[in-house]
């Protein structure tokens, strides 16, 4: 499997099997989906892992399958917040593992950056699933693992309070493609920046986090490890004037306008 | 299970599982989001299916998971057509087999028109779970089964070109939720009414059907057998006003105009 998660083998089954040729317009996106379909076979993923891509596809449709200008704002201002960072953390759940494990892996390598399993819905087989799709992407050392010490996190109850005391417990910045709600809240009030991705603006995932990329995740963490590489010239001032000039609502914001533009055009044409 | 497939057991299991209150705004679309992974596993549903439903949930959700004044216009027109037909057909696929059986039963008897199973990955052990929950669900006769006669509609390849001969392949309006793109566009071709019903009213379903019911079919189903109940009082005079008053095209742009309408007002808050 190359960088991209993306097999040339694999691939040809997909089309093969959806009957689609290569140069269908939508043939990543049906890749995607048929790698988590697999991965759901195999007990990585919960239920709503599937329900939650879908949600994601219906938002990627909207936005054109490719990543906007805000996302791209978005991707600068927290590819500086990362290399700030005393003790940046990724955070990876099981969807985040199937789709995009190696470039986690090569982002917090860059960096670097600790990374630590995070699962909504929390099962010894499925933690021991996504420890071994990152190491078998190349990661050293995985925090969150089963029988790892953890901590609670203030204002969470249950698994989803689980934090590693030397991972998301003392991190400043944490990075949480695909977080819900309520972790991104409480992650905000505990003090630490949280970057995330999720392609719903609306979501309160999106409204409460710090930064927030508004992109699918397969195509933003290629974006942010170019960007960390380009930015890792800049001084630590210039890097501080990059989150500085960043608004995270007005940002979201553009989102919500793209999603309005979109919509109206269509219905003038 | 009552007439609305909710089952007050199943609904206390789903929310104590997912630790909600009866109160909680979203249980129901918590509860369908259960009845659909419940399914898969049972193995009546494709993979695809979760991921399906996965995006029906996000535009229901930017639609505010209510039925909004277009549907109500479209269900209006449909209940119409369908009191108008001489042979109208209810098709019927996994989702909606799992998320509305029991009101496509009574729909069906109601009018009365057929029943006919039409899946997109059509395999023999799916269409017999199929044709068992359309069975429980009190459905009398059902075409489409396995071993049933079928012949093929034209413009199409495969088991989707797959139609009964007493059912789709004669009928004048066929009400096909959830229908893919190139079915519904060589339905309309062969001379067909082709009623929808897609959360998407972007998707090629969506422009191609003749009536297109941008709601999710959980509440659609309903408040077409209350319209129907309604409106055969009514004069074939009187029903043949009421769809030669409706325009599709223009339906669906009301449609695209309150998701665009839906996003620039939470831009503006």
């Amino acid at each position: 499997m190359n960088k991209k998660g993306i097999n040339k083998k694999e691939l040809m089954d997909v089309l093969n099997m959806h009957d689609i040729s290569p140069s269908h317009p939508r043939y990543r996106s049906l890749l995607l989906r048929d790698k988590m379909a697999q991965a759901y076979r195999e007990g990585i993923l919960a239920d709503s892992a599937l329900i939650a891509h879908g949600r994601g596809e219906a938002f990627d449709y909207i936005f054109g399958e490719k990543t906007n200008p805000p996302a791209i704002k978005a991707i600068r201002a927290a590819s500086a917040t990362l290399l700030l960072a005393e003790n940046p953390v990724l955070s990876v759940n099981g969807n985040t593992a199937v789709l995009a494990a190696e470039d986690m892996v090569e982002l917090a390598s860059l960096l670097p950056a600790k990374v630590e399993i995070n699962l909504f819905y929390r099962t010894p087989p499925r933690v021991v699933q996504v420890e071994r799709v990152l190491k078998n992407a190349g990661a050293n050392e995985v925090l969150g693992k089963e029988g790892d010490d953890f901590l609670p996190l203030k204002g969470l109850e249950g698994p989803r309070s689980r934090a590693h005391p030397e991972g998301v417990y003392i991190a400043d910045v944490v990075l949480v493609p695909l977080e819900d709600g309520d972790r991104a809240e409480a992650l905000v009030a505990l003090g630490k920046k949280v970057i995330t991705i999720d392609l719903n603006p609306l979501s309160r995932t999106a409204k409460k986090s710090s930064i927030t990329i508004v992109d699918n995740l397969v195509r933003t963490i290629p974006l942010i490890i170019n960007e960390v590489k380009r930015l890792r010239e800049c001084s630590r001032q210039e890097l501080e004037e990059i989150v500085m000039e960043f608004d995270n609502d007005e940002n979201v914001s553009s989102s919500l306008e793209l999603i309005s533009e979109y919509f109206k055009r269509d219905e003038d044409s």
